[in-house]
């Protein structure tokens, strides 16, 4: 291997090399570069792409020495920034790589291989698949694939060196599958339908192996889809149909930490069966993926933190691969020469046939490691994707991190120079780096509420605990809560599960207006007193709360699931941010009970702090029903006021909930009282009480309204000008553009418009798509929605639920209607034949015209309006044609537009390359403007200052000419 | 010297070294025993004593050392602890370094120094002088200290051996003279006329102390007095009458910049006047003070920075003063044994007599030193206080400073042990310590405009200039500035001086509904291209309006003169403010113009940044002409929102002045547009207007109310929920506790109720008063405000000047009229007779029951409502009794009540023992709540909040499961 050439890639001949060390030396134009890479395939005219050229890679864009600069044009590269040949170069890029989509050429570079010697795999590149029809294609583009190379691997003669192995002849047609290309509904709650419905479409492609003697190699992908790819392996393979044949294998991923467990799951598995199987024991190459997801979602990390502890966890299971010969066939894929080593001494150790087990390579990898291992007698596997160029970007952009990965072995040693000890070393003893401190907030101590992880067997269990739990308790009367008291009323309401009428939840008080009048009397004695209850100690009652909710998580959502019609993931994300709400305004609260200096002066101290407002009703809405209640009454209790609840009449037992924990963490009396009750009435009647503070209001741009101006009129005898904290509606608005990632933009476009039907004030109900991807776009769009699953919230896997009542589906199903009149009805989905559920079905109306009522007006439901823009300014300006500015997105990958768009884009929270729902506590402080609220922002820092006044107090401390220094 | 016993007070024996050893050593403990110490002579039961003991000196508040508490105990000190000796403790500490005030006494202590062969000269301790009937009680004092002294004086012979100069025998009678005890309304404006009070008084004394023979020497104050007290001293000894005697002298401060130039100014005059005086050469006692002053008035520091600079300064001072022998006889106040040997050396050098000149040594200090003075054949001269114990407190502290300071020399000495060739080190030789950065502001550079030192001669003249020149250019029209063009109208107003109802300072243009709908289309349509303009460049206009309001400054101040009747002080303290708010908001939205991180989240970028609401209108009062619509209107401006200046129909000349500013700085058209006309209809229509997105408001309740109401109702069309910036009145209070320290409460009472005649929205208008010093303070109050001089504001020295119009003035003697009925009229002034002027006496009710009108509605003027409180609870639930939450006060030395004013008191800005008016931009964010507005604060960082809406920006930056480190 030393003796061969060092491969052209690292050669720093020639435009990739150049590029690839520049990339390695300049981590900017690294990420600008492989952005352009990209996105390039999407990119149809020379215009087009010297636009996004420009934008990613322009002098402006990248700032690079004078000497790369020069190194790059003397690497006679130069060209490729201005001509038109960089779409042709960078494929010439990723052919490196890919055996791209002709049926000749992919023939034609097997047939090389074969002569080299070298046995292959192939695996079908694809885009997202985010539809069923899309998940049928895939599935037919094995069956082709197996077609194709059956009639073509028969025909040679002698086999393949490399698929002679101790044990006789191995399968010359080996494919490696991606199991998420076979079900686009893959959902955490609901693996089982998951495993169904890939074997549906796995078994096709099995028999038609099984027929030509082909082997079959299920591929591991991210961490999310592990269990469930294992247990779609053992599934399948247990049935009686495939228990003989064909030969399989899988992928395990040794940067796991649960890779060793796995392993010895599958050798057991593999020993009980009797069936031989392959292991292709691999490093793992969704790292930054992994590790970025599993930040983001507060879970454990899943991969280990360095690559040293990867590699060594690599030659541990390789020893135990090689242990268990007599079980398995070991596949090792690794380009590391110390790996292979390892692996090599192992075997002779353990007296295992060197041709029991074989290498595995990528194809455009590695080839002098390749040459070596060949030379020495092993066999050895190229990992040969094939596919179009677009979808095998993802592919490419991989391929390219890697060589420009400061930690991977080739890049080591061709593109470092790495000595051979250094590359060589035992990963064991690679010190680890210093540790770095988690990120710090600025100021107080608050970490998010992680979501549950419902690919844990154990999560999904106790949530269907609690669900039939709950079922079983249903009904019971919710008196109303005044000073701690339960009081009962002469009317009840019921609440019913919008799945089932006839299912009641719970009956709700209906207070009258005197019992109204006795929840304020009883706030306003309490609040005197629990305004001098310090900040701190306030605070430690809602980090109290949020202990109570994590204690009933379950219980929680499954209150949600039966009373809002929430799905399972919704109501624990729902769930999971009422805690946040508590955790976060806690640590804001103890800070802003710390006095702050306003200005350093001699002799004088200034400070300001904060005082409480008084006495506000909490009017709330049923779309959150426990995180947005639970967050406005938090808000104003920790800033030292006292409150009456009205949750929604939808969802009163949730409601009455919140306020029932708020008494079990020992919130005084009179701090929280819970009132039940019509909102034209009691609400009313609160809202215009000149002994009334202030208002957190949720809820419609109707009722918003009729409180902001309510709350104008200032009585005789009102202490205070009425503060409303007001939020409303949205008529959110995602612009899709001609270079988006569709793969991204249909999920994300389904997840917003969709999730809970659509009944979120940030859901997406305005999609603008440019004319160029239009056609193309809708069309997935309506296949993804048209593969959602419907049914009731309490079924795990149903993204589609009933609506929140029978008042909500008549109205939302009468405006589809007058909808049909406006615009084209290009989709209308399918909802179960259930008549004690209110269900409405999805649907989109597309060329929907700015000027019509769907593309105006809130419709809070399933409902989604598309528009098309023939250019991003018109999209832009269609985007802010609206009455409301709440949420907003945007699916681009030119820089420019999404500067355009960062910067003009009327909204309050503004995503972008993402769903638009699902705003985060702290993360993404929430609320819009317009006539979508007042401009405040729930789960921000300025939040709890709607709930308080400021207080300035100025001592003078100069007495007799003399100031203490540490006053002044 | 050394051979000398160590100093009974140094000793480390007794109770007194015990307490001066700790208080060296515990900066906290020093400052609890000295405001102790401070408080204790208005204490007057033991109880009182013994609670103000715990409040400061209890183990709660003062941490020490076990082993100082011990320390303590074993200077058998610890029963004074506990024990009700403590004020007779004190006292006998006082009496160290007091003479007291019994005939008897003083004269046998001066027998005493007589017998020690020590001269003395003998100082009036006395309260501060806040009327003019304390000042004639002062000057009587002196009158009879003469006639005491005179008598026993010449009783004594042989003369004193200190009062034998070399050029013949001295006074026996020595006297020394604080001129601010002479007069109370000195005011920086008008040095002549404080001159001609304090001849008034002193020309009696003089006269006698020439009759007696005796020596007279004016003592040097603060800074700010010291230009006064040269110009009387040479005004005086100018006047034929005095020419020839008595003898006299004045004191020079070294630690003063200018003191060299002032003494050589001095010895010129003596030379000039062919008049020997005596220039009696001190260090300077206000060091803390002097520096404090400076540093919250942006001022230069008049003082040296270290007291090295300060010795060096002495020295060559001496040697100046020796130099000139022949003119002045000098004498050298110090007890720095370096300073003393070096007056000696250079008295040597230059041939001067050591009987030539003397030494003076404060009584009670250094008696080592002075007999070390005194066997080396030198004069001595002791300075002796007497007067009460009470006001004789600042002297104690000042002495207890002294002596436990780190840098004086007999604390060097004695409690630090300092060696030889320490104390005696050249102070030129000793290295300025490192200079410490100044006070770091957090993220801005921001600082506030300086006020005028009107005592600067070249200050005051501007000041006269400006007036007289604007004269010659009244009586303009000032048309409407709409998109930067100046447009006429039909009707115009005049604005006239309130001193001069004949004189019309400008014409304001009286705007139709029209012109107001042309303004507000301008507005909009400048908005979103203004909008655009970076925060940073934005702020760049704010500064430059600054930088044009500082170089207009004097005529700013004039036109305020002339159109509100603003005296030259207030004038200029509100067009600093102006300033002020120009830059400090300029600061604040380049730090808002930066986006914010929200999380820091793995993958996604999360940054929080605001935009500017849109249009609004801005209403402005007159009684901050400048500083309130500039505040509301760069703050607005500078968010990057457009606006309608609407200025009070009282001050629409300096409401146009600003808008011009703000053309002259180069604000785009239609970005401020000025819209002056009645607010009944032109500013009721814009405040309604659907097409306005916000009002900023400072005025009356009741059209704060009206506007908060209108604002509230959403009509079609609207953009958004309409945003009330609504600052109102106040009904203020201060509490004045039984241990306030009266001369400072009285003080700053009457400027807090009288300054500008009361027409601020933070004046004081109820006075409660504990019962213990009802009567006592009552009648120095009143005595203050009979003082207070009343006059048109543009004389300079015009305290109080006429109310801002005719209406005012007829409303305000309405409610006088009618508050006669309700309380006991205590006091009400006189006014200059002038029926073309708006003047109203100010006015002092007594006794005004809580229930009353007097006590519960604003009134805007200068009547004051004095209130009597039984107890400390009692009277903060009177101060709380209001529907008002502005400004309050309190004056007290009790740890506890002040502990509990700042918990309780409801305002927005709260004072402790300072006034209550006042508030500087950053320091003191401006605001209130309840009936007082909306809870914002002019001036704080907060405030430009008001004018925008956060907007949350969320990047999915992970692409291809790539992040770049950077976004992640």
């Amino acid at each position: 291997m030393e003796a061969a050439e060092t491969p052209a890639l690292f050669s720093k001949k020639g435009f990739y090399g150049a590029l690839m060390e520049w990339a390695m030396r300049d981590e900017r134009f690294k990420t600008q570069l492989f952005r352009f890479v990209d996105v390039l395939p999407t990119l149809t005219s020379s215009q087009e792409i010297t636009r996004h050229l420009n934008e990613y890679l322009g002098e402006e864009q990248v700032q690079i020495s004078a000497a790369l600069r020069l190194g790059l044009k003397a690497a006679s590269g130069a060209s490729w920034l201005f001509g038109g040949g960089i779409k042709s170069q960078v494929t010439g890029m990723a052919r490196q790589f890919m055996l791209g989509n002709d049926p000749k050429e992919i023939i034609e570079i097997l047939l090389k291989l074969h002569k080299q010697d070298t046995a292959f795999t192939v695996d079908v590149l694809g885009e997202a698949v985010v539809s069923e029809p899309e998940a049928d294609q895939y599935a037919q583009r094995y069956l082709d694939l197996l077609d194709l190379l059956g009639r073509e691997v028969s025909k040679r003669q002698p086999p393949c060196k490399s698929n002679q192995g101790s044990r006789g002849p191995l399968p010359a047609l080996n494919v490696s599958v991606k199991l998420s290309a076979l079900y686009s509904q893959v959902h955490p709650t609901d693996p089982k339908t998951a495993v169904r419905h890939i074997s549906q479409r796995l078994r096709p492609i099995l028999r038609r192996a099984k027929e030509l003697g082909a082997f079959v190699n299920f591929d591991m992908e991210s961490y999310a889809l592990k269990d469930l790819t294992l247990e779609s392996f053992r599934t399948i393979f247990e049935e009686s149909e495939f228990a003989e044949g064909p030969l399989c294998g899988l992928a395990l991923q040794a940067y796991l930490r649960d890779s060793k467990a796995d392993l010895h799951r599958m050798v057991d598995w593999a020993r009980t069966q009797n069936r031989r199987i392959t292991v292709r024991l691999v490093k793992g190459a969704y790292w930054d993926y992994e590790t970025v997801m599993a930040h983001q979602r507060h879970w454990p990390v899943p991969v280990f933190a360095e690559k040293a502890q990867t590699d060594a966890n690599f030659e541990k299971l390789s020893q135990f691969l090689l242990e268990n010969d007599r079980v398995v066939d070991s596949a090792f894929g690794t380009h590391n020469v110390r790996s292979i080593a390892n692996v090599l001494a192992h075997a002779e150790r353990l007296g295992v046939n060197p041709r029991a087990f074989e290498f595995q390579m990528l194809y455009g990898m590695a080839d002098s490691i390749k040459s070596a291992v060949l030379q020495i007698g092993c066999r050895l596997r190229e990992y040969c994707p094939v596919g179009e160029l677009l979808p095998g970007m993802a592919y490419l952009v991989r391929r390219l991190l890697e060589n420009t990965s400061n930690e991977g072995f080739l890049a080591n040693k061709y593109a470092k120079g790495a000595g051979r000890e250094e590359l060589l070393k035992n990963p064991l003893e690679i010190p680890a780096p210093p540790s770095v401190p988690a990120p710090a907030h600025a100021g107080h101590e608050f970490q998010n509420e992680p979501l549950t992880d419902f690919t844990i067997t154990k999560e999904r269990e106790r949530m269907t605990q609690a669900i039939t739990a709950l079922r079983d308790d249903l009904g019971r009367r919710q008196p109303l809560l005044i000073n701690n008291k339960a009081v009962t009323t002469a009317e009840w309401l019921p609440s019913l599960n919008p799945a089932n009428q006839s299912e009641v939840v719970g009956y709700a008080a209906q207070a009258s207006i005197t019992q109204a009048e006795e929840a304020l009397s009883a706030a306003r004695a309490a609040q005197p007193k629990w305004a001098r209850v310090a900040a701190h100690d306030r605070a430690e009652f809602l980090e109290k709360i949020a202990t109570l909710m994590r204690r009933d998580k379950a219980g929680l959502c499954a209150l949600e699931v039966l009373e809002a019609g929430k799905n399972w993931t919704e109501a624990d994300a729902d769930v999971a941010e009422a805690i946040d709400f508590c955790d976060f305004y806690a640590a804001v609260m103890r800070d802003l009970g710390q006095p702050k200096l306003t200005q350093k002066v001699a002799g004088e101290t200034n400070s300001q702090h904060w005082l409480p407002r008084g006495v506000g009703v909490i009017i709330a809405p049923w779309n959150f029903p426990l995180a947005i209640v639970t967050g406005m009454t938090t808000a104003a209790v920790v800033a030292g006021n006292t409150v009456i609840v009205k949750p929604s009449d939808q969802t009163p037992i949730i409601g009455a909930r919140l306020v029932s924990l708020c008494l079990e963490a020992g919130l005084p009396p009179g701090v929280v009282n819970l009132i039940t009750g019509p909102g034209s009435t009691v609400g009313a009647h609160l809202v215009g009480h000149p002994r009334l503070d202030f208002i957190a209001f949720t809820g419609s741009k109707e009722v918003g309204l009729k409180i902001w101006e309510s709350a104008g009129r200032t009585l005789p005898g009102q202490r205070d000008l009425k503060k409303v904290v007001c939020e409303m509606g949205g008529k959110n608005c995602i612009i899709v553009d001609s270079d988006a990632d569709l793969d991204e933009a249909v999920v994300g476009c389904i997840a917003s418009a969709f999730g809970y039907q659509g009944q979120k004030c940030s859901a997406l109900s305005r999609l603008i798509v440019l004319e160029d991807n239009y056609d193309k776009f809708l069309n997935r769009l309506i296949a993804a929605a048209d593969s959602l699953r419907v049914g009731p919230a309490e079924l795990p896997g149903s993204i589609i639920g009933p609506v929140i009542s029978r008042d909500a589906q008549q109205r939302i199903l009468a405006i589809i209607e007058t909808g049909k009149k406006e615009a084209k009805l290009a989709w209308q989905g399918s909802v179960p034949d259930n008549a004690n559920a209110c269900y409405v079905p999805p649907t989109i109306f597309a060329d929907v015209p700015a000027s019509s009522w769907l593309f105006r007006e809130e419709i809070f439901g399933p409902v989604l309006a598309v528009t098309r823009a023939k250019d991003f300014d018109e999209a832009l300006s269609l985007a802010n044609d609206s009455d409301f500015a709440l949420t907003g997105g945007c699916y681009s990958r030119s820089p420019e537009n999404i500067a355009l768009v960062k910067a003009e884009m009327v909204c309050g929270n503004l995503y972008i390359n993402r769903g638009i729902t699902g705003a985060v506590v702290e993360r993404q402080p929430f609320g819009g403007f317009k006539m979508s609220g007042g401009g405040t922002k729930a789960g921000g820092r300025e939040y709890l200052e709607n709930f308080l006044v400021p207080r300035v107090i100025t001592e003078n401390c100069l007495r007799r000419g003399f100031a203490p220094a540490e006053e002044s």
